[in-house]
């Protein structure tokens, strides 16, 4: 059985893994092919001398994407709005967060992330994947959502093997996103799990490898012999942004010029999560008013803002002259989306290309890949890079709360990136001897940076971007940078991106250290709620008004009557009891202990009292209960759990909380005093040896006993 | 003061990452150097036509070298003996090894491994660096080795701390072992701690990243302008076994042989495992007797064997004629002892090279850069492959357990790159038509796959092979090769390298999961030991009869007497009770409490209990207590831990397992089944709003009743 579950266990990962990667290469064909063919319609325009047509070709292509987007997200799937992450990390802590591991969330969150990515937001669909991925590894481990189960995966109806599930699909959502395996892995395990355990990282790696595999496969297709089989798509990118001719190694000295890039991105990354939380304040206070139409204004406002902006200040630039030495065509030559040098309003008779147009007037992939290049020096003039910054920037603070799928890793990539490069067009000046400062590796140093103080990651963002360029000569350099971001974004006191969003809804998130006050709060002073606990033999009619008055999820339950001695027999969960209400089958007439009632629990099974997720606990707000019914009695022995965390009143809330933290505990129950000891358990008792002569003592005295 | 301990730390991380880099940095020189020597002579010798004679100074060199380590370390630290990973994983686990982090025995395994690995055993001085670092960590933390800290790192002294030293001491160990810094994080991840926080994964990230600079800065010393400032260290390599024109993508059907590669590394590296633990059994039995003088000769056995096999061996192959378009120089051109294609007793008059000396007779760093180079095809023989895989695995099983610091990593690389390249060749010679296979590649698929047969890791491995080799292309195939390995091994049934190491060494080490039986005993039958207790204030000579009839290491105490109310007050532990009696300050004449017992404890400091690690428990068997002493009082109550957690005596012991484990805990109370329910907490309890609004309410209920 033991086998049978584990090999189930590892057929899901690879399940999850193949869908996974079919979903995103589906995604990015489809965002490929929509922004190919929006570019090569909005240039064709241009070059026949027809910009405003041009113009109003590429903002309506926009408009129209982002607001169908958002009109589906917010009436189909609110939950699939906002990259998700900070949902799939609660759930990961163990907050059930309603709505999202929803076939339509899924959906939508797919969908959407096409609309909102090839309509030329300022946002990714990375983000976005890794919810999906997410929501996939539930959907998968459940059998489908909680309403429709399908019945044959009963054994991995449990919080345990579900939120396994969901590490591997946010895993699996990072590797198909960016093609990096190791780095989905190390993010599932730095930024969105709470807890850590082997066994899971086995699953999670075996999941992102698959999804490697299937991806390259897929890819494939669109590289073969007759080209065009992907329309836009073209050949893809295997690193996605490889790096091929990057800086190799550094002087003492540039050790300055790259710790500042650390400085700036702890900096700018805390501004941004700022300027975003004050932003989502603002829209929760203003914008959420005007329903549904408020959220599409604004979706509409945004794309139309993101279409002016990039597409006339690169209007506004002049044209450079190609570098005589360019080891790429420049400028590129047919109007597809890929390249670099992009010819945007260059009608000299020399070959020319607009610089800003090629960062600004591209997809964000190509962007980043332009801003990554190596042995191309002064490609981007000063100004043009300042320019970008700060617009797009701005653009991305405004663009992540919109109502549709929007992601934050490629936004920061290249955000990062372009101050990163700018930095290093300084550097490369002021030692212009040394050929060996290559602007692009700059970048990379910059977008490490960014993602670093934003979100505060440090392991997952080097692998990540280590397997994005495939660039291992500066990683140690990287790996300073990145901690410096993280230091300097956690000095400035402003949290990081997911657990601000965390905070901006309010969910009961444990955070990994103790706050400091608790270490003089005990346990009994903390416990809000006054306990309240049912008989063994429980009145019907007392239940429902229990559970009808309090949103307690667990209550003890206490054997013995008042003048005997008693005791507590363990807890029972809210969720069982509605079940055992609902269902009527084990009232009992007589408020007695019988053996009917054990015969009863026989027909139920573990799976009928299943916890749903993501959608409401069934209530028991419809029930109605005839008074009859509610005279009778409940005998809850059967179903309570006896095996329970407890701790004394008197203890440290410090170390209440480490317990709820490292157990993921919902509820604890906090006892009197203990008046003596029975025994002491050391490690030696936990031994294999120590434990079959511990059964064999038992059986020995149960045959005693017996004979 | 919590931001002067933060940065105390990062600053201790920091001067970890330095030392550790500069000690690897010696024993590379060191190694390295005796070697090129040796090397260098052998050859010479034996291009003047005198085999015996090379033969002879070849052995003596290794002799000598292996005696000379035998000698210092069973002399001198013999817990510098082996790798030191199993040891140290133990120490993560929560169980304290005698003598692991000593000053001698970080002197030992750092001269000791210079010794091995020059000497030419089949072992690697990587395993070693692992425990070098951790010592480091240890020695740093607390100010040296327990009985002569130094005073000012009191703050440090305490588990979590020195835990956290050690683990990023390990992972510094891995990054300057093998210039991987993200795989060293992860080797500490995966392999050598038991739980995971990301404050940790911080600490360890910065100390790899200052090794990889230092490391780099060290290594830029030797690859200076003039030449040879390093003697036979050369230009260091850097990444250490890069990889440069290796296969870029894979056929569908080179599935096949790739999982196959798997299969093939699962069985070998268990296999490797169960000799090992036969082997360490069988020394155990018959060796030990002889004393150290059997361990000489068991390494001097080892290092003649050794000799023997990797000269006389070469010397029977005949030559190969050099491959026309050869990228290297064949056969190489002088008797340093790095590059390809090794002269060795070729005498004939077109350029020739021994297949089998080039991997054989070579150091191992050397032989596995020749086995993964790439566009090399059928440099070497099937029937050389076959020949050293055999020989090698079989010296390297001899020399694992000799009493010297031995390394696992470079010896399994070793091996499976050599049967991988023989499954290339094959692959190779099935499909001629492909130039794209290449057997470099299935070199490194094969030493990731023994990696994961033998240790079980799997991130880990691929990260630091990808950090080895700087080739990223066959990521998911290595990936996929290295679980199929890790699952084949479980499958036999024979434990990872390090956990059978543990088990022979009867370490009361918990593994991740709970035993089966668990989950059908109670906490109270599982608890071996009464529990002894002491009230409150106890008699001076009974608390030394029961500290020395027992092995316990931590005693309740009760307060109340047996007619009133009794409960327990705490936990106490037996290093804080050997301190008390043996410092008899705190000794009163009367069985009361008394305010003079408080005044009294405040003499005392938090260091001064601070358990030792690595030494002996300062016991009490020396301690005389005169009769009127042992009449005297001591007042409990000052020093004991109120906080403690507890279960109830009828918990499963599976819940208990996961307690220990998940908290590191040493030992637990069982108390019994409680009568009440006081509170619950939940989640919303813990949250920093509610936090302070409990805060609130104890202040004015405190000033109510002060008023």
């Amino acid at each position: 059985d033991h086998i049978f579950k584990s090999g189930a266990k590892w057929t899901m990962c690879f399940a999850l893994g193949v869908i996974t990667a079919a979903a995103a290469f589906a995604v990015n064909l489809g965002v490929e092919n929509i922004s190919g063919f929006k570019f090569w319609a909005t240039l064709t325009l241009l070059e026949r001398g027809q910009p405003v047509a041009s113009f109003l070709v590429y903002a309506l292509v926009n408009c129209v994407l982002i607001g169908v987007s958002v009109y589906v997200t917010v009436n189909y799937a609110p939950a699939a709005a906002g990259s998700g992450i900070a949902e799939v990390k609660s759930y990961l802590n163990g907050i059930d967060v309603p709505g999202i591991f929803l076939w339509n969330t899924l959906l939508v969150k797919l969908l959407g992330s096409v609309g909102a990515v090839a309509g030329g937001l300022a946002v990714g669909k990375e983000g976005p994947f890794v919810h999906a991925g997410a929501c996939l590894g539930a959907l998968i481990s459940q059998g489908g959502s909680s309403s429709n189960h399908f019945p044959w995966f009963k054994r991995f109806w449990n919080d345990r093997d579900r939120a396994d599930m969901v590490a591997c699909g946010a895993a699996a959502g990072v590797a198909a996103a960016f093609r990096a395996p190791v780095g989905g892995v190390l993010f599932a395990l730095e930024e969105m799990t709470s807890w850590f355990r082997n066994q899971l990282l086995w699953y999670a790696f075996f999941t992102t490898a698959v999804v490697s595999v299937a991806v390259r496969t897929l890819m494939r297709i669109c590289s073969n012999d007759k080209t065009g089989s992907c329309g836009f798509f073209g050949a893809g990118g295997f690193p996605l942004y490889e790096i091929t001719e990057g800086q190799e190694n550094f002087e003492f000295l540039e050790l300055l010029p790259m710790l500042l890039l650390g400085v700036i991105g702890g900096l700018l990354g805390s501004c941004f999560n700022h300027l975003n939380a004050l932003l989502a304040g603002w829209r929760k206070q203003r914008l959420l008013k005007y329903g549904p139409r408020g959220r599409l204004w604004e979706g509409l406002a945004a794309a139309l803002l993101t279409s002016t902006v990039s597409f006339l200040l690169p209007m506004m630039v002049a044209c450079q002259p190609c570098p005589p030495d360019a080891g790429e065509d420049c400028p590129r030559t047919d109007n597809s989306h890929s390249g670099n040098f992009v010819s945007f309003n260059c009608y000299g008779a020399r070959p020319a290309y607009n610089d800003l147009a090629t960062i600004f007037f591209n997809t964000q992939d190509d962007a980043i890949r332009n801003l990554f290049s190596s042995q191309t020096k002064n490609e981007y003039g000063v100004s043009t890079l300042l320019t970008f910054v700060v617009m797009f920037f701005f653009l991305a603070v405004v663009s992540y709360g919109v109502a549709i799928p929007t992601g934050l890793f490629v936004p920061s990539i290249l955000c990062g990136a372009a101050y990163g490069r700018l930095v290093g067009v300084f550097v490369a000046d002021m030692r212009p001897g040394t050929h060996s400062i290559d602007e692009g590796t700059y970048a990379l140093l910059g977008a490490a940076s960014f993602l670093g103080g934003c979100m505060r990651m440090t392991v997952a963002t080097c692998v990540m971007l280590l397997e994005l360029t495939s660039n291992l000569a500066l990683l140690p350099m990287m790996m300073l940078v990145t901690l410096v971001a993280k230091a300097v974004g956690d000095g400035t006191g402003v949290k990081p991106i997911y657990e601000s969003l965390i905070d901006l809804k309010q969910l009961p998130y444990l955070e990994p250290h103790p706050h400091s006050l608790m270490c003089h709060i005990t346990a009994v002073e903390a416990a809000g709620q006054p306990a309240v606990t049912f008989s063994r033999v429980e009145r019907v009619g007392r239940i429902l008004e229990v559970l009808r008055s309090t949103a307690h999820n667990g209550f003890a339950v206490i054997s013995g009557s008042a003048d005997c001695e008693q005791h507590i027999m363990g807890i029972v969960l809210r969720s069982q009891l509605v079940v055992l209400l609902r269902t009527r089958r084990c009232f009992q007439p007589t408020p007695f202990v019988s053996e009917v009632a054990g015969r009863v629990a026989f027909s139920y099974q573990q799976s009928d009292f299943v916890r749903p997720i993501s959608e409401a606990q069934p209530g028991i707000g419809s029930l109605q209960l005839s008074e009859q019914e509610a005279a009778m009695f409940l005998d809850l022995g059967p179903y309570v759990n006896p095996s329970y965390y407890v701790v004394q009143e008197d203890t440290s809330l410090a170390k209440v909380y480490t317990l709820f933290r490292s157990l993921g505990l919902r509820h604890l129950a906090v006892i009197p005093r203990a008046s003596s000891v029975v025994g002491v358990i050391t490690r030696h008792d936990l031994l294999g040896s120590s434990l079959e002569a511990t059964c064999l003592e038992q059986l020995t005295l149960g045959a005693g006993a017996a004979g």
